[in-house]
């Protein structure tokens, strides 16, 4: 069995960085009874399910579907991937695709990748990207998988106008529903239309919903992640596993006994007590990069509101900030360390890479090499890791340590679905709606008059 | 010929966000008398050459060698180029690629690469990562590229020594020259030595050299850049001219007439008055979003100093966060409208994208969807930059544009070069040492103790 991903917020106690910059004992009792108080709200919504992302793993009958519809499609020999999509729609397959596949996956061989397809995630309205896209993958190859809730996300229509075309062009109108799945917000009475349910229906296309109480970046256990990651030959009931461990350790009440809590908590308080306007995620694995921006877009929108509950103007908001570790070591810590004490650093450390590099002992006559030479690639990253953790408490910057036992579709989900509830939980403390975006309507509106007012002039 | 890149700061005057977060005209007089004195002190740098990169570009002799010794490789047939190099060793020349061969390149088959390498930037020490690179990459037409100034960089040492190790079994020793090339400070008696030196002698491996006034982030126009560049098939003429070109602007004493002064001036001015303290680089353009990458490590390990240059202590910095249009409308535009006003955000438009992307007009009966039909992709992700730029300046955010015609080697040179200018001038602005970074030298050092522990344990 694999144990539990573990937080660990002792580095922001203020014995070790001082009371300007890390918490009291006193500070994380009050911030105790706060977060009893946001438990019983938490727990009154989840039994109303106001908000879906929490029981998304429950649903044992919407992953048979993704199972069955998935296989069809390997059968009929699927080599690329394409998912048109962009924010939430895009950012959890990313996440969950780096994460076990690895970086260069879409380099492996068909055999390497055991005749599983490449994965290319379009969340992107470049031409010249969208142009190679459309290159590297040959319709009668591909399979497209189009993500929108409403159907109106401007750059998801716009390229799937373009790939519909492609496909009627060179398959025909017949063939597009072997090439294309749509997955949109139900279609019932009660919901909102979605201006993907007539073209699915024109060309038989397959569907899968999203709830109608999951939002975008709350997604990745719906099929807008789950689809996908069965296609990559992904566990689905790993994920489903690592979900529910995690959901019961992020039930508990008591503040020091629950990740989600802690990470939302420290986060709360150093932000509001310390100054602590920005939230880096700096996991020590390549695999992780896209996790880190991932939570990028998740603290960020659901956190960064204008206004409170009770209709205050209140500019809330940390900033997150990707980086990586050893490589960010070079670029960023210098800045980290010396520069304004505006930041909480998350270190996400993974203890088995599932492989060990040996580093040879090629050069007695460099001692200064003595201390690479006859240990592993593996013993310097952890020895990185450390040294930078340590050094960071030296220069009282407060660090939360996040550790893996190893990536898999098991941790990779605990990871994620405990960061979902942080945030939700971070929502609650700073008393604003953590699941609107009220603010990014604004230049949508402005960029589709401008669409419009050209259209005219033409 | 191209147009220059062009810089605006107007959107971050106070006439459009008000006074609390826009700058003044008279706070734009007293930034161009600071400016002028910056600009003298530049001045007398320059002609003591105390900082080599303002001049890398004049340097054609090592651009032929670079070209002559890339022949040879090319000659060779190999077919991966990888970097074995960190930080200022790493992300120049990832920039100088994804902006010339855009994402994907490394899908292309030869035909499409036109015979030159697939390339690979090894900047992290992740085990996995790196044994994946070794089975993509067989010896027989690999070229490694060690990149260190000191020799002392433990990541790429570490690399390195697997890789000699690798290619001496493989291919035996006095081949190893043909598969290695050494970037490194030079060897002479002035110069500290580099652990590379005794390395590439003992196998007779071709060296390029490092000048020792250029430090790694600054180092993209030497051959850490150039070389890596030539062996893509990059126009270093054309990146020597783009450079030559924007030097000329960028050395005119006038604030408003020169970008890289109004950048570092608005900046500086904009964090010290009006508490700007995060940069958001944001270009509208997949092939940028690695050159935003970059400008965060310049920006950072510039910047970010706990001491000025009177010894007080400042902890100094502004935050750069790389973001990308318009992926990340979708996920961080939300906070930057609507979070704490405590960002810049650098907008670059690149108004050409060497092609252009249809929609074509499938579905008279959705209505909602006339915006985009019969427009292209191009109209779009313009209409997007016009829109999120005009509702982060409705909500008093302060945007910079950045605009570039089309992206070329001569254009990116200038932009990078542009940056790097503003760096140098936002330190003496700041009246700090933008050229060292003391801050990583604890976490070095406690890793290093750790690794020796460890050893001896053994």
């Amino acid at each position: 069995m694999i144990p539990n991903i573990k937080i660990d917020v002792s580095l922001c106690h203020a014995d070790k960085i001082g009371t300007d910059h890390g918490y009291t004992t006193n500070e994380f009792k009050q911030l105790s009874n706060q977060i009893e108080e946001c438990h019983k709200q938490i727990l009154k919504e989840r039994e109303i399910k106001k908000y879906g992302f929490f029981d998304l793993y429950k649903d044992k009958k919407t992953r048979e579907k993704i199972k069955e519809v998935s296989k069809q499609f390997l059968n009929q020999g699927i080599e690329n991937l394409v998912i048109l999509g962009i924010g939430g729609s895009a950012l959890g397959i990313t996440a969950l695709n780096t994460a076990i596949n690895g970086p260069y996956y879409n380099l492996l061989s068909k055999e390497q990748r055991k005749a599983y397809p490449r994965l290319f995630v379009m969340d992107n309205i470049d031409p010249s990207t969208f142009e190679r896209i459309l290159q590297l993958c040959p319709p009668e190859k591909t399979l497209y998988n189009a993500i929108s809730k409403s159907g109106e996300t401007a750059e998801t229509m716009c390229q799937l106008l373009i790939v519909l075309k492609k496909l009627e062009d060179s398959l025909g109108p017949e063939r597009i529903k072997e090439h294309l799945v749509i997955t949109t917000s139900p279609k019932s009475e009660n919901a909102p239309k979605s201006l993907l349910h007539p073209i699915a229906e024109k060309y038989g296309i397959t569907q899968f919903e999203i709830p109608l109480n999951v939002g975008g970046r709350f997604s990745v256990f719906s099929p807008v992640g789950l689809f996908p990651a069965e296609m990559l030959g992904f566990d689905l009931e790993a994920i489903a596993e690592g979900c529910a461990s995690i959901d019961k350790v992020c039930s508990n009440p008591q503040l020091d006994q629950n990740p989600a809590y802690l990470f939302a908590g420290i986060h709360y308080l150093l932000d509001k007590t310390k100054g602590k306007k920005i939230s880096v995620m700096m996991p020590y694995s390549d695999r992780l990069k896209d996790t880190a921006d991932w939570y990028c877009q998740l603290w960020a929108e659901s956190l960064g509101k204008k206004d409170d509950l009770n209709g205050n103007e209140i500019f809330n908001g940390q900033t997150p900030v990707k980086a990586l570790g050893a490589t960010d070591q070079h670029s960023q810590i210098q800045l980290y360390r010396e520069g304004p004490n505006d930041k909480i650093i998350n270190m996400i450390k993974v203890k088995d890479f599932n492989t060990s590099l040996p580093v040879p002992e090629m050069f007695s006559e460099i001692p200064e090499l003595d201390y690479i030479q006859g240990q592993t690639m593996n013993d310097l990253i952890e020895a990185e890791f450390e040294g930078t953790k340590d050094a960071l408490t030296i220069s009282h910057r407060p660090v939360i340590v996040i550790e893996i036992e190893k990536i898999s579709e098991y941790t990779v989900a605990q990871l994620l679905y405990m960061l979902e509830v942080a945030t939700a939980t971070a929502g609650k403390l700073y008393n604003i709606n953590a699941f609107n975006q009220p603010g990014v309507d604004e230049g949508k509106r402005i960029a589709r008059q401008l669409m419009m007012e050209k259209k005219k002039r033409i």
